[in-house]
């Protein structure tokens, strides 16, 4: 049972007042938001004071955690948009309980991330980590590699990432099915998608499990010693979505014992990945600076959605990603899905 | 001006001679050629003998260039098979102008190779060297990566790898165009396709550049100062096809002055790579075993071809990848290039 969406063309005041959490760089492009706004730019300590009287929040610096300690100043908010695909960092109760309407990011990120999933992918069937090392030591390490053409990605998480890394991964061969919330049979992208209550039997199947759902009450810890253990020996796990989608220390065990192959990680419980984790030095396991989605040109990408979604808010357009609150995303029905 | 292509039918005897050059290991899958033939296991030094009185030779230990020393005791050969798909290591004077009917291994390595060109330009455009480096010192190094989605690959060589290359990446969004012996404008897998004169004029455009060509009089050194200096310095040179396609001493010059951004090389001059070669430790070289196109299951797929053209060789049938011995390789009309 999910609750209503909330209304997406929240009344603009006259002159609005727009806050902008950032760090250390604000977005590019604002002239057009600076001229008909009064625009607040404001970091994670000052948040409070601006948020008062504010109508809308821009959450730049969408690795902030700072907004749900402010949320009791933020009288006048309506709308806040967040920069990021992702929002579980913003959906704090008090925020998802509120009439705020928020947006997301979405449309920037999903052809970048199925690149990077792809990419590893490859890596992998490849061994690239392994003929790099051979190269240090100046040694010529014949061996065969895999292909990726007829082998199986199980994706779970059938939102537009998970979407399209399905797209991506069957453009070169590979047989692709997705697990998700929705579970609905046939679809054009993923050929089949299974509901989440079948994660643990559909893992079974795959070379590679791809993990790229959003974080919600249902999704954390999804992959789990029980899920993991499903995976073949040979599977690779790709997490690409957020850490805590993933058990980290059941992934450790899991790696350690051999239950599976390995695992390629963009996301983790803590960001950065803190300078002791058993992660960093594994040898099946490749640690990246969650970069999948962030490709050069993506930060003026992201500051021009949010200047199109304020043209929408300020002419009392319906906005773009409007976020279920209660789902934790933007549902996207089936027909839509290719925009 | 070529020469015509010789008899593809070469009149088998009741009983044939069969050699087959292998160092530690035999041909899997050989029972059916071992009913009807006498065949002859041999290695490079006994190759002379062997060779005495065979009719057929499969070279399948394609790395021995142990045939042109005990190609006079040829006495009796009508076909040789190679196990690879250059064949520049067996096409040395005597057997091109003999009427030895050659044939190569085209069919096994095109999917292979294309799925490993497309890993390395991945693995460029998303800085898995980087990323590694940086995780063995467990650092959190964020940076945004490029995307490969409307790049530009410039294909030199199309024949069925460049082909093959070019249809995958073309399938991840990358704009392609070929370089080849046949320039010939359009084409449905290259977009367009340029003679190799106008090679220098078309790197020009390249974000990668992918060599795949045949080594042939024509194609050596093909990749020299000058045209890696008609490269952008942003770009990077992936060879797949012969080492000897590529100047080394001009590439090293060039990747030095940052003249190009880097390369992924996995054929060299000389195999395995002498340990004394700069190209080991320069940051931005990526070496490779001579490995992009064998995958688990290669071996008993090459024996498998070269065991059905020994059937059809048997039966009078013609035989499949006749190679053209003065182009260098088998040709292609452009209409059977999807077979």
């Amino acid at each position: 049972m999910t609750a209503p969406v909330p209304p997406a063309r929240p009344d603009p005041p006259a002159r609005p007042i727009v806050a902008v959490l950032c760090a250390d760089r604000r977005p590019p492009g604002m002239r057009e938001v600076e001229r008909g706004a009064d625009v607040r730019y404001t970091t994670a300590d000052r948040l409070a004071g601006d948020l008062r009287g504010a109508d809308a929040l821009l959450v730049w610096d969408f690795r902030s955690s700072a907004l749900e300690a402010a949320w009791p100043a933020a009288d006048a908010l309506r709308w806040t948009h967040v920069a990021s695909a992702g929002v579980d960092a913003v959906l704090f109760p008090a925020l998802r309980d509120s009439d705020v309407v928020l947006t997301n990011s979405r449309g920037v990120f999903e052809g970048p991330v199925a690149e990077y999933v792809l990419g590893l992918v490859l890596a992998f069937a490849k061994d690239l980590a392994g003929t790099m090392a051979a190269q240090r030591e100046r040694r010529w390490w014949y061996r065969e590699a895999e292909r990726v053409d007829g082998a199986t990605a199980v994706i779970v998480g059938t939102g537009p990432i998970g979407r399209a890394v399905a797209r991506t991964l069957r453009a070169v061969g590979m047989r692709v099915e997705g697990v998700g919330r929705g579970g609905r049979g046939h679809d054009p992208d993923f050929g089949v998608v299974h509901g989440l209550d079948a994660l643990t039997r559909r893992l079974g199947h795959a070379d590679y499990v791809v993990v790229a759902a959003p974080l919600t009450a249902r999704t954390t810890g999804l992959v789990d010693a029980a899920a993991l253990a499903a995976m073949k020996p040979s599977a690779r796990l790709i997490n690409v979505g957020r850490g805590a989608l993933v058990v980290t220390a059941d992934l450790v065990a899991a790696l350690r014992a051999g239950i599976i192959a390995g695992a390629a990680l963009d996301v983790f419980d803590t960001e950065p990945l803190p300078a002791g984790s058993p992660l960093w030095s594994m040898p099946n396991v490749l640690v990246s600076p969650h970069m999948a989605g962030d490709v050069v040109g993506h930060l003026p990408m992201l500051a021009a959605l949010f200047v199109d979604n304020y043209g929408r808010w300020r002419r009392g357009l319906p906005l773009r990603n409007v976020v279920d609150k209660y789902l934790g995303y933007v549902p996207v029905p089936a027909a839509a899905t290719r925009d």
